[in-house]
């Protein structure tokens, strides 16, 4: 999220919008990580119980994961050019559940939508929050056909270090109290 | 898995290989799914609390993916090879957790495991078994870099068609009484 921790309201919807899934990229992605014949080979997939191609979960997964990276940078950007400073958003440590509800089949079109169902505090990396993200995505009949809940890091805006912290941090940069300080640390 | 449901033996570990991952192909995946500047731009990652530039966590997932599709069908060849008819997989609903536990760095050689902690028969399709497969990935220091759990159908070899089912399946194929059926079933 481009929004400071404090600033993420729970459930709000983001769309982060669409991909139309051709039958060259998904034998491509499926011929370089998960080459089943039903991913790869349409003749075959045929006969396979889906009826015809389908993309490999990975590759819904992946999709989804660019358009959530590259409505980020537009909120940046957007964000930027009002005059405001956008939140930080770290990388993520996991996800709790990813479910491929659906087959993705050559032409289908997939929107997918963000929401953070849940926030708090870091307990390990002070002045950081996490927010746990929902992503839901849909095809051009409103099927769902992937739901991942992933945890993010996202920086606190009105986060002050406290003096314990500020002091151990000053002692940190002495070099040789730095360097006993950080082994117990 | 290409063992007969039954035939899968709970906790037993099946090495399926390990990848190199190249600075090029890191930023490769990156680009396309995951353009973040930790992952693709190695002077402004040197900046990043990673200190360098790390593969995108669904390319590390993807990587372990492709292995695990190549070591079945080199178990299903060398199966054939020996005469016997190997199991027969299916496709992946979802999975439980993924936990991208420490970065991956180009030059990294990452190990992948895969064992199943448990499994049980499926309620909805009859003759298919649910696999319940843990997916470890390891650096060369033996760190854990990643862990997922996925649920797999799995076929079963010693199931027999129940004489009801058996019946409805034989009156489904009757055109009219099909019709109907399948409206029920």
């Amino acid at each position: 999220m481009t929004r400071w921790f404090e600033d993420v309201v729970i459930d709000e919807v983001h769309e982060l919008g669409h991909h139309r899934f051709t039958q060259a990229e998904i034998i491509r992605f499926a011929q370089a990580y998960d080459p089943q014949y039903y991913q790869v080979d349409p003749g075959q997939a045929a006969y396979s119980h889906f009826g015809g191609i389908v993309a490999s979960g990975w590759h819904t997964a992946a999709v989804g994961h660019r358009l959530m990276v590259d409505a980020l940078f537009a909120q940046e950007e957007r964000l930027r050019r009002l005059g405001q400073e956008p939140g930080v958003s770290g990388p993520s440590p996991g996800g709790s559940q990813i479910a491929f509800s659906a087959p993705v089949r050559p032409g289908d079109t997939i929107s997918y939508r963000l929401s953070v169902y849940s926030k708090r505090r870091s307990n390990s990396i002070a002045g950081w929050g996490l927010l746990f993200n929902r992503m839901v995505a849909t095809n051009q009949r409103g099927e769902e056909v992937y739901l991942s809940e992933f945890v993010g890091f996202s920086k606190l805006r009105d986060y002050r270090m406290p003096w314990r912290r500020k002091l151990l941090h000053a002692l940190t940069q002495a070099p040789l109290i730095g360097t006993w300080l950080k082994g117990r640390t």
